[in-house]
């Protein structure tokens, strides 16, 4: 039976797993949320995820949500398949993968989700970007990319010298970053440029980044 | 050899990772930090973890920082030793834990932190506790238990009727939290409530909780 993921390609968070079940080569069926319809906040969702949010994955009798531990799930469920994204076979290579799998949720997503948020999301609600928001999280964004730029002079990925979760994780929100009038603070440190360049080159970058289209015609 | 932490006890990263040593029944020596002097920002420790925060692993020439990374790691490493804290012989119950991992870092933390942190870390700064930050972060972190009153009324832990890395992630902020005077926002959850003093009372919890004293003689 296929996995079913309930969300929106717009989504950053249902981007993530698309990228995972992209490179795991996964059979899935992606069944879509009405975010304007407010479906995500409907009995029939909220039964699946009490938080209310995108995406859910449906596997058999598993109800998964959370973004980043369903990428988890999918790449042990998928361990042989695809690209090999949690370095299963090497206990150190996976704790390192974690290790930058956490200063992608708790140092880069930080700032660079609220950037994002003034760019795309404030103008759907009305709202003007607010420039006070995006200087103060560019500042603390520039500081974790400095962090980035010393480690990829060593590293080809964040986590060694092989593509891991703790990459792909990131790709969401800098896609939408590098449309922005913000990208040079990615494009003025060559060594995440670089990064940057190679991981939206995948296959499964240009199968899903053409369906995220958040707040743009 | 032993495993190698570097961190203070008062600090609640620290803290998680010991709790999870002493579930896992760990040979560890925990080096001491001098947050005070500034040691965290200094050479030696920045080489450690360039971000500058503690706590920091070593086992053998693996350095490891992000205390949800070494918790994991030490779970991976440790398997068959002490509690199975990430069901590992179960995918699915694993997937289950890891989900309310996230729950914890992305929805739980972000406001106790903050509140946390007018009550201890703001009077170090010398600063008054901030009320309008406070009550922002209540509001916010009872939506957050709303949700797990209910999931704790048909689930003993918050990933199944196991104790799992996933409870123990909350415990260090809790703790702080439960001596402030917004306790009553778990105490008035029953189901909450008893699943923060069931969690409190492990041996682990009493190995560790004497030692966090964040902000007090």
């Amino acid at each position: 039976m296929a996995l079913k993921l309930h969300g929106a390609p717009m989504s950053t968070c249902t981007a993530r797993v698309l990228f995972c079940l992209h490179e795991k080569e996964a059979d899935f069926e992606l069944v879509p949320v009405d975010l304007f319809a407010a479906e995500h906040m409907q009995p029939p969702f909220l039964a699946k995820n009490p938080f209310g949010l995108i995406p859910v994955l449906e596997d058999g009798d598993l109800t998964l949500f959370e973004s980043r531990a369903i990428t988890a799930y999918l790449c042990e469920k998928l361990k042989e398949s695809g690209t090999d994204l949690i370095r299963h076979q090497n206990l150190k290579e996976a704790a390192t993968v974690k290790q930058w799998m956490e200063v992608e949720a708790h140092h880069f997503n930080p700032a660079i989700s609220k950037i994002v948020f003034q760019f795309n999301v404030a103008p759907l609600l009305g709202k003007a970007p607010d420039q006070a928001i995006i200087d103060e999280n560019l500042e603390k964004l520039g500081k974790v990319l400095e962090v980035y730029e010393q480690r990829l002079r060593t590293s080809k990925y964040v986590a060694g010298d092989f593509y891991s979760l703790a990459d792909l994780h990131h790709i969401p929100y800098t896609h939408y970053f590098m449309k922005t009038s913000c990208a040079k603070v990615i494009n003025d440190r060559p060594h995440v440029k670089a990064w940057w360049e190679d991981i939206s080159s995948r296959p499964a970058f240009m199968k899903v980044a053409p369906g995220m289209t958040y707040g743009e015609k």
